[in-house]
């Protein structure tokens, strides 16, 4: 397997302005730029996207959700049928999450012990127990390019002492997945550590800098997004992203709106993932340059404008709004395909925009002209 | 508008051993060679297939519901859009049912007179008429570039003196919707007569003829495929397309089955449409040289193959029956447009074959092998 990629990380210009950074995640399936926005493929494909459209947009890497694939196909299945790349047809890179997330998000399904979690599927109900070695091993099977930590995620709010044995429980797992790792380590897949601590600084603290002992290839936030308001978020993000190595890329999980990457873009963060984009354009909401378009809106019913003017996906330079209604409102499977392949040209030309700006030296210019704009 | 291709059909090679003949409709949204399988899209969009894939596919015409596109957005919209092809951004030819066999289908919704039928909506409750020369406004309205007659459809079984009466009927309709047609007609938008008559030959027979006066662009036998026997079916089309205009193109009306299908080329017909391969697709009923498949079949759980490995479509080319059926359990869209993909490539690969069988003169050949296995 010599000549093999091996996961690596490069930052290759620093914004004058802000913290922003434009760098390179190097992958056994090619390299991506950040900053970067990774479509969600939870059950192996981005929702309603076929294949070509997302490599006609150019997206280098998407992220699949541990727990769901671990309950259909199942791992042992797609490592049978070559790894999660192969099952899927997709040839760029793969980040899986570690299932911490989605336990969290069924939490009256679950029971957490030192030893792990044991659930409930949400499809059948039947009983399974994810540790953090299990997680490893899955994600291993998986094949991803980069595989994230177990960890316990606390919702919002959160008491203190709560928040601080939860962050204290996912540190111990932390430790738990970077030695299962070790044993199989090539240096193709990553592992990421994931920063919790609810919205306590000196829990946030201690977690980054426990973390950063362990050494792992890249740092997530975690436990963001919750319910929290916007504020107490973005307090936390910016408390927190300088506590993380700056020479390993840094993950904001879970966020989020356009304006929130913008803002996480300038304290050093690196990659993000989201449902926003595809989820709501399956709602009928979708992002333009103009604002939002909520298009069930009566509003739309006889306008012959593309969704966004200033955008060059197939939906906006073949559909008119009134096109996009009427699919939407006859429940066409097609409304999905056009209104997510819109939304995600809309976070991926955005995600090339501040990379350009960043290597032009103006993203602190832009980044200052939007946080007036929203005083 | 001078210039504008006026509807046309030419009869390029008849096949010396059969009724099969190769052909060409020439509308003013292209040339369609015949036989040709019209691809459905009730509401403007043929379900689940994104345009680019259609256009890949070759697919020169398409079917919309009349009754559907009244029903919503309503036709006087879409004119005031620009028509169906502006509309829908399809540059194809596009041929319009007439509604009739949508208003048979919600049967307990109606209500027949001389006059025309009054129904309901099934979307809204809301009441509507339709009466001959409304479906013709509604057809001209749209833009199509094949319009059809407004017809009675009988159910099976149905008794003699019932069928007479609904096959007198569509008789006096067929009438009124040419007249109200020659009131517009610049020569774009064919008119397509419809020949009933239910199962019995003295009905079908005094139908065509009584159409053959009328002197349409086009005739298509109607109220086949509604629930009789196959060799009931396969009748009544090989008695009825001998009555049909040997220089007018020849319709067969929803049907069907691959098979059926090559029968009915054999007996001289030249158009077809059917919701099978796109419904079929989508409910996990895939068409391949082998045979059927029903994906969900714990059989290709691990199955490393394509749908068939004689099909080109992207679906065969990128993706294994485990994958297809791991995005049917996942109910994914995409499940949706994969399997739709190929099941329209089946059939318009199946239909591509014939004409070029036709043309090598060797159809007749393959028909009775295709006979002889049926034995």
């Amino acid at each position: 397997m010599a000549g093999i990629q091996k996961f690596g990380f490069e930052v290759l210009h620093e914004d004058p302005g802000t913290r922003a950074r434009l760098g390179v995640l190097h992958t056994a399936h090619g390299d991506v730029p950040t900053p970067v926005f990774m479509p969600v493929g939870t059950a192996g494909a981005v929702k309603a996207m076929p294949a070509d459209f997302l490599e006609a947009l150019d997206a280098r890497i998407i992220l699949a959700n541990t727990y769901h694939l671990y309950l259909r196909p199942g791992h042992e299945r797609i490592k049978k049928l070559g790894g999660l790349h192969s099952f899927a047809s997709w040839n760029g890179a793969i980040l899986t999450d570690s299932g911490g997330y989605q336990v969290f998000s069924h939490r009256e399904l679950r029971d957490i012990s030192e030893e792990g979690v044991q659930f409930r599927s949400h499809i059948d109900g039947s009983q399974s127990f994810f540790t953090p070695e299990k997680v490893i091993e899955i994600q291993r099977a998986l094949g991803s390019d980069i595989a994230m930590i177990f960890d316990d995620c606390t919702p919002y709010p959160c008491g203190h002492v709560d928040a601080a044995a939860s962050m204290e429980l996912s540190l111990r797992w932390a430790k738990r997945c970077k030695e299962e790792w070790n044993r199989a380590d090539d240096g193709t897949q990553a592992l990421f550590g994931i920063i919790q601590g609810s919205v306590y600084p000196d829990l946030r603290k201690r977690s980054a800098e426990s973390l950063r002992e362990l050494d792992y290839s890249g740092m997530a936030i975690g436990g963001l997004s919750v319910g929290e308001p916007k504020d107490l978020m973005y307090e936390v993000m910016e408390s927190t992203a300088p506590l993380m190595p700056a020479d390993r890329p840094r993950y904001l999980m879970g966020v989020g709106m356009p304006e929130d990457i913008v803002r996480a873009v300038a304290q050093g963060i690196d990659m993000f993932d989201c449902v926003l984009p595809t989820r709501n354009a399956r709602n009928g909401y979708l992002f333009t340059s103009q604002g939002r378009i909520l298009i069930k809106n009566a509003l739309y019913a006889e306008d012959r404008e593309p969704l966004d003017p200033n955008c060059s996906c197939t939906t906006c330079r073949k559909y008119s709004r009134a096109y996009l209604r009427h699919l939407f409102l006859s429940g066409e499977h097609l409304y999905a395909v056009y209104g997510t392949l819109h939304n995600l040209t809309f976070y991926l030309d955005m995600m090339r925009k501040i990379r350009q700006s960043i290597r032009l030296g103006n993203f602190g210019k832009w980044f200052g002209l939007m946080e007036k704009e929203g005083d």
